[in-house]
């Protein structure tokens, strides 16, 4: 699909609220992915990734994004709505939009580790699950990807500063 | 796997509770699917599908069964549950399954429309998303079956009368 400059900056603009979803997400030490759920250009919910404080395996920014956009439409069909999330869905995800009948998914970067709308496999663009969400991927990738590499990073280095501690404990 | 009677029965006691939920369900208009989370003979969560009360797309059993086991045990990781439930989980289901470690999966009736362990796709036993996730497929399947066929024949007859008192008022 071919996107003129205006539409490319209009979904810019709720991926950025994505994004500062994510950065939430960071700062509370979770895995940093956000998402937004638009109705009529009305922001319905801004969630991130909640699946460490919850606990809750299936508080992905998604998931809490689609179930706050129900309870506000009072409707669990979400057929006009759009979903922008920072990092491309995995499966539970991708499956939850198709429950959802889902309008619209605009993702940020691809995840070639998990992703399930291109990536490792493709969930809406399948005829084995036919479904009307239209689905735009690559909006401010690099950010998102910055996001995530610098959170696996920290962690990293967190590990190895655990891991020294340690040894110079004994 | 070939199962002897007594792991068969062990089984099917937890599927009941699984099914007398999937019951509750039906009772209340909504889709006849139940669940139940299990840790070490120890039932966390009992559960059934609530998409059009709540409403929430995301609100299959399985989806609130892995909610309140994690909340119970407070860790998303639920390698040692066990969950039952009386349909083959669909996409989102059995996504959320790989998301939440989860130990084992138990079912009942097979879904070839949605199902996304073995009929339609196989999410759990693809080499895509390696998992440890045991499952056993078919356990008081027709109980299950059961329920659901009745709950869409009582629609189909409540659809009918509904279309037949408007063309009366008419």
């Amino acid at each position: 699909m071919i996107l003129g400059p205006k539409l490319i900056e209009y979904h810019e603009n709720y991926m950025r609220l994505a994004l500062a979803a994510a950065q939430r997400a960071y700062d509370l030490g979770e895995t940093p992915v956000g998402a937004v759920a638009v109705y009529r250009d009305m922001v319905l919910a801004t969630s991130h990734n909640r699946r460490e404080i919850l606990p809750d395996p299936t508080a992905h920014a998604e998931i809490l994004a689609l179930q706050k956009a129900a309870q506000d439409l009072n409707n669990w069909r979400l057929t006009d709505v759009t979903l922008y999330v920072t990092l491309e869905p995995c499966i539970m995800c991708a499956g939850a939009i198709l429950q959802a009948r889902l309008g619209r998914l605009v993702f940020g970067a691809y995840d070639p580790k998990a992703g399930a709308v291109g990536s490792v496999t493709d969930i809406i663009r399948t005829p084995l699950f036919p479904n009307n969400t239209e689905v735009l991927g690559g909006i401010l990738a690099d950010r998102s990807s910055e996001l995530l590499s610098n959170f696996f990073a920290d962690k990293r280095r967190d590990g190895r500063e655990v891991e020294g501690a340690r040894l110079e404990g004994e």
